[in-house]
């Protein structure tokens, strides 16, 4: 026997192809519409089809949903947003009610507990947040033991490109925060910190450095659906009670890093951020580690004190600041966008720190608590670590 | 100064929580429904609140979708399944015409270019589809070069617990491959292959090694969106005329690992195995790298042959068979279901093998060609491999 497919079987081989892309899963491949369509004049159009509704709105454009129109008797809605600022943008239907994601577009994001729909309108710092023909780093997904919290906890780790080839070259290392109801997937998923870091690193205005993002709920050790609680409705899990835990943990996560990855362990090579309740721990942390990082970036920050040091042991914190800054951060960033609603607090904290002549640098924005500014701060504020850092 | 803080701004630290639980992002926090309800006796219960619509089903519990019920005047609608075998279902609602996943579910994957809302009804196999509390494996998300086809490409590999925190320890690789439409992401999501393996590897019942999931689509370099081609809407991309490009290349995936992972790198130490379009790449690629894998797993294999070889060297079948069986694998495994529309091509390509005297082994499962039969598969399949490997 040369050959024991028959003639009949080749040609079953052949038409067998079309017959497989439909039907790889029941109806997987689906006609849903056209998905958003960015237009030359950095307008959107969005389009969803919905025979039997009454009426369509579309949200995540601007202070107000954006009513869709009815597209003559097809059952198609359509809108076309007023010019936009680059940006990622995310965004959400209604439809008669009901909150969707659209239907024809396969890219979405989780915040806390709903799913959002995504489109970049290109330009300025919103290339940065696209992935670009650059080398691309490793993303991974890591579980560290963190004796202090007595559990094992996930974090997102990534390593530049050039890293995995090498065997002896040493980064630093940039810990990046989430806020609340946030979790180890936020950065890396609504912040667009992987294409930042990508891009800024492939243009040379980032050093190459590895980017940690642990989870800041004390309380939990993964995101979402990644431990053994299931596929639970998430919340905003956090309580001020919380306040400290995760701040006293993190000696644990810079153990991991520097025993598990080709860290340069010292302060010059360290920052670290974070946006909001992360603001607040970059803050705490920074201040009760004083010899630990070089760099630190409060966005949004949740700069509240207690009148307790996180370990207990220090009340004073103008002490704990003179400690700090006694050998001070190269680099102290507070950003803020003038419609924050942690801009009062910020601005306390801000003269207290101008009272004890305490040196930082300060960047106000406008808008409020967004993602939109967070992704900003991380393009402006990365540059600027380890540079010449000795 | 003891403390620039004032009794009036400590206050308005302390009131700030719930304001910041309001304000993370506009309405974040949104009350969307109950999401999936598992209940004892195996069946799901699902809502959705859709004050206006006129019809709503649910799609994903059997062959055809299930009418949902209003429920009283409140506008939401429910509807309780049948009892269901243990399993991970994807689902998605029809509302008044429109397809749209669970709003209350942020738990979803995409199939091809489709989102679906997931839930896991527990109990045999579908408790290893389950985060459970054993140690956790690192899943990466890393580029690789490929001279063969000329680009740099993603994978993601599973490195098992303990991996990282050994220096020396080697362990064989297991290169499991997805069908047409998929991509580096498929086995990850739908096939819950971390779970999985984290779970039979915690148990004792498979050996700890490295999974490998690699992109078989040759003329991409990524799962959508993850490079500069932007948010694309995904097709089902593949074409016979890309048929032994992706294996061809295999080399490059071989070699990449093997230097890059403490990997044991022989025959009796590598896997492969996929589904569908990458049952065939199993097939085809075992066959014409015959000193490379001592376990080959073909999943509902799209098992063409055209007449020859993925290089060109090869037109005789038979004699390829030959070759890659006169040292033959130890384990040679095919699985399908029997309503699956590539079962006459198996049961032809089974023939053949019969005909040879070529030792195989053959599991045929009910169903036709869906991910609960490939995640099966796989749970049969993983505890094979490795064992009392030399």
């Amino acid at each position: 026997m040369k050959n024991s497919y028959s003639p009949l079987l080749v040609a079953s081989m052949l038409l067998a192809v079309p017959q497989l892309l439909s039907a790889q899963e029941a109806l997987r491949f689906q006609t849903v519409g056209s998905g958003p369509h960015v237009n030359p004049d950095s307008t959107v159009t969005l389009s969803v089809h919905a025979p039997q509704a009454r009426a369509v709105e579309v949200s995540g454009f601007g202070a107000a949903p954006l009513a869709m129109q009815p597209v003559a008797d097809g059952g198609d809605w359509i809108v076309t947003t007023p010019k936009l600022r680059p940006d990622l943008y995310t965004y959400s239907f209604n439809i008669d009610g009901v909150r969707t994601i659209d239907p024809a577009n396969v890219y979405i994001a989780r915040d806390i507990n709903a799913l959002f729909s995504e489109v970049i309108v290109p330009g300025g710092h919103a290339d940065l947040y696209s992935v670009q023909s650059v080398p691309h780093g490793t993303v991974s997904k890591v579980w560290y033991d963190s004796p202090a919290l007595g559990m094992t906890r996930r974090m997102t780790v990534y390593t530049p490109a050039g890293y995995e080839d090498s065997v002896s070259r040493r980064y630093p290392v940039f810990y990046l925060l989430h806020g609340m109801g946030g979790d180890e997937e936020a950065w890396s998923q609504l912040g667009r910190a992987v294409q930042i870091l990508d891009n800024l690193i492939a243009s040379g205005e980032a050093e190459p450095m590895i980017l940690v993002m642990p989870n800041g709920n004390a309380g939990l050790a993964a995101a979402p659906g990644e431990t053994s609680a299931g596929m639970y409705e998430p919340k905003g899990e956090h309580s001020r009670a919380e306040e400290g835990r995760f701040e006293n943990s993190f000696r644990d996560i810079i153990d991991y890093v520097d025993s598990h990855y080709r860290t340069i362990a010292d302060k010059s090579h360290r920052a670290i951020a974070g946006l909001s309740m992360g603001g607040g721990h970059a803050f705490r942390t920074s201040l009760m580690m004083p010899d630990t990082f070089d760099y630190v970036g409060i966005f949004s920050g949740a700069t509240h004190w207690k009148g307790g040091a996180p370990d207990g042991s220090e009340k004073d914190l103008t002490a704990a600041l003179g400690r700090q800054f006694a050998d001070a951060p190269r680099l102290y960033w507070i950003a803020i966008g003038k419609d924050d609603f942690l801009y009062d607090l910020n601005r306390s904290y801000r003269t207290m720190l101008d009272e004890l002549d305490i040196p930082y640098e300060y960047h106000e924005s406008d808008g409020g608590h967004i993602w939109s500014n967070w992704r900003d701060y991380l393009v402006i504020f990365t540059p600027r670590l380890f540079k010449n850092a000795e």
